[in-house]
């Protein structure tokens, strides 16, 4: 790809792979990482039950959203920086990393000191003001795929962060818009390998809104994992038909308990070590 | 459409038109307005030409863009902040309303106390943050369709702006992204009678990116007027070979001079008047 | 585009343009043809009652189908070959041209006796076998495109059909399949302009198809023209409601009237002439 | 979904699965199984070599095609009926089924009586024509999703073979068109999983046309494993660099053997047992 010739981003050789070091949990070849947790964070309770039930059934990473974009400015947007308090708590409770997402340069700054890895979601992707004050960071970003954005557009996104200063880039495919209604978007599921032929970046799925059902996200899980994806991440909720969003693509912890272990035992066919922080605790 | 219930952005019956009055001149049913200028203001004279041709010809508006959003961040990004005594200049030499798109909340402020319209493109459809900006201004708001977004979507992030106190919103079709590669985009000339249906609001068509050839901005610019829009935002470059940005997209002044003489002549019988600043001066 | 090479669809300057006459009618560059009448023929009285009114509003042919094909085997699938005796009453009843879908090798001779004009319907465009057989044939044949044919692959459908022996090819664009679901399908509006810059043959728009909605369907008409149509294919039902087939879609007579009368004033707008047969009766 | 109330093609609980038997060979639900061979029958050499190798490495069935639908009449069209020796030669030197598209039903008749399973393609999904004539056969048919098909329009084409009488279809997803062209088109991988839960009918998978490109053929394979495929219908050439048609898609047969070893040590872990010709031979 012409567009990608001196870029940070370009993979140099077949071996050329950036393993992300995250307070000794691992983004990249050879771990498989998952990041679980509710599309937003609602309430203390909730989130402390979700975060210690994650841990234990195998997770690095607990996906803590204070802030939600939604297609309605009338939709729950997220209980915003409020929720400062219960991400500490969970810091203090549990070994897991924190993981949230940013959607304004106002609150990156505030936000990111209290999370280990940021996210920017596929609605900011282009959202380039945004993706450079990114590059600023000190800390892991996830950058997810926009709905319809090219694998060259996707990665020239990721420049933007890098060539802002900060190298740490995780790439999440998240599912594209097609023609397609059954499921919410539709899993670009090759653009797995095709990413990691382009770029030594870490690459990671989003088996929940690539889906939007419920039922088909352990085969999403699967299916990212076997085609070489570097980890997962998944809605979680305790009670998801009465969560205040996303609920019919979040898995309960049930669910998540089985398909951890289904994953579990899947992950050493594909040469990889399934990263949990009991390890380190 | 379920999600349009109780909004500002929704039609509440046939004859329910909105029309934006800027500075005299309008945009809404029974006008046809038309803004024109080169991708990117690029120095002092290319836009001093540029703005007095296309007033002669016919327009409302320069297109007098200092900020690019660009897929890559080694590509021409505009040229900032600089560019606002070229701004200045034009204002004092013509009657040429001045619009302009912004892409950070950073210089909205500033950038916006100089134009009479501001521009949101497509990229930062969904940047939700800056349409919340846009809802404070006194001024007319350009909203530009994003790459991939729903009807529903697009007047959802309409109602952002709306919601936050800012009613002076002008939809623009700039085409969608499908399979077809002989068009950068493919223009989705139904959506202007689909948004006719739905809201109120004025709709307005870019030629240039939903084409991206040169050759079919005419005939793009002609559907449009016969599909119901209400005006257009094309992109004019005195010498589009040597453009520092979209030049393969751009007409030259005498292509833009012949178009106009075109527009003018069908613009009546689409119960329409077509407006120029020489009206009022 | 090189696949068009050494092709006998590839336009070989700015002037050539085929014209084809049936019959004393004309499809191409000057003229503007317009082929209406329902989804499918249902009975004789409707099928008479519907030739008759859009003759007298203008139109060269009937829309004629006896076969239908359907996403489901349980839908209404045509009258079939019961209905030739529906044709040849309308054509000792009026002047109109009658025009039909051809599905299967089959019947393809048998019905092509009775009929004016083929169509190769969207589904079909890619069946190859089909495109050879209407190739043998010497009438006119209307190819739809296909639902996600690039216009690359419209042509080279065409080039089936013209490489097989029959040179009198009219290309119909009937809106592609998108994300957007407000409108049945995204009637790519600029495939006009490009197939008239890529190749000589007519090329006409279906705006009920395309649309989906008999709102859209005058702005879908109107649009066609003003991009540089040669012609439409309209679906017109003297009662929607009650159509076997496609109602949703379909205008009825007196909309039909409306239509017609504002497309004839446009039409010298665009240096075209609006056929009727009410000219050679 | 409503329109497959009352369908054949529809799931009537949550084990009810159809597993066809093809001369002892099966595919459906507990098995993985796999058919391979060339694009094109291009010679009796090839194809000798092609299907010893494959069998040896694992497959159950050769993809002996002697018909191409190509998109241009002037690419190479396969060889027609004069391969049947060729088909025949291999079933008496192997103990492979035999699998072969059918585009006409010209040569349906004649073509079947040679082969074990007959395959409908891409391009004729709608051609429902063709479709009822394979309902005619009692043979399976592997009937492949149209490349912008719905699964909804993808199981009524398939009720099309079942409700004219035959009832041993087997669906493959092929890939599906999208605005991404690093691939050829799209895997829409959780259309695995999603037609699980709509249908019986076995569901395999094409990695070859779906990504386009050799290199990413293994990742398509073992994700199609782990979202639930029944098996996998791959391209395998012994000289892909000089194949006649879609070489940059084939993998070789070294590579194809690698392949196999990798899908037999994963395939248990899904529950599913890896067929081969060797256990009948």
């Amino acid at each position: 790809m012409e567009s990608l010739e001196n870029t940070k981003v370009r993979k140099q050789n077949e071996n050329h792979n950036t393993i992300i070091n995250c307070d000794n949990n691992y983004f990249g070849e050879g771990y498989f990482s998952v990041i679980a947790g509710p599309c937003a964070i609602e309430d203390m309770d909730m989130a402390i039950t979700t975060a210690r039930e994650i841990e234990k059934y195998g997770a690095v990473a607990l996906r803590g959203s204070l802030y939600k974009p939604r297609t309605s400015p009338y939709s729950f947007q997220g209980i915003g920086l409020d929720g400062i308090e219960i991400l500490d708590a969970i810091k203090s409770e549990t070994n897991l990393l924190l993981e949230s997402e940013i959607l304004s340069t106002n609150h990156i700054q505030v936000l990111s000191d209290h999370v280990d890895l940021v996210r920017i979601g596929s609605r900011n992707m282009d959202n380039y003001e945004l993706l450079k004050e990114a590059g600023k960071l000190d800390k892991p970003v996830i950058l997810k795929r926009g709905i319809s954005a090219t694998l060259e557009e996707f990665l020239l996104a990721a420049e933007y962060v890098m060539d802002a200063g900060n190298e740490q880039v995780i790439l999440c495919e998240r599912g594209i818009r097609s023609f397609e209604t059954y499921t919410r978007n539709t899993l670009d599921i090759l653009a797995i390998p095709a990413l990691k032929e382009l770029t030594h970046l870490p690459v990671i799925v989003d088996p929940s809104h690539s889906s939007g059902k419920r039922s088909l996200v352990p085969s999403a899980c699967k299916a990212a994992l076997a085609a070489g994806a570097d980890g997962l991440i998944i809605e979680v909720h305790p009670d998801p038909l009465n969560a205040l969003s996303d609920g019919s693509q979040s898995i309960d912890l049930i669910e998540y308990r089985k398909l951890m272990e289904d994953i579990q035992k899947l992950v050493p066919l594909f040469n990889k070590e399934f990263l949990t922080t009991t390890v380190d605790a």
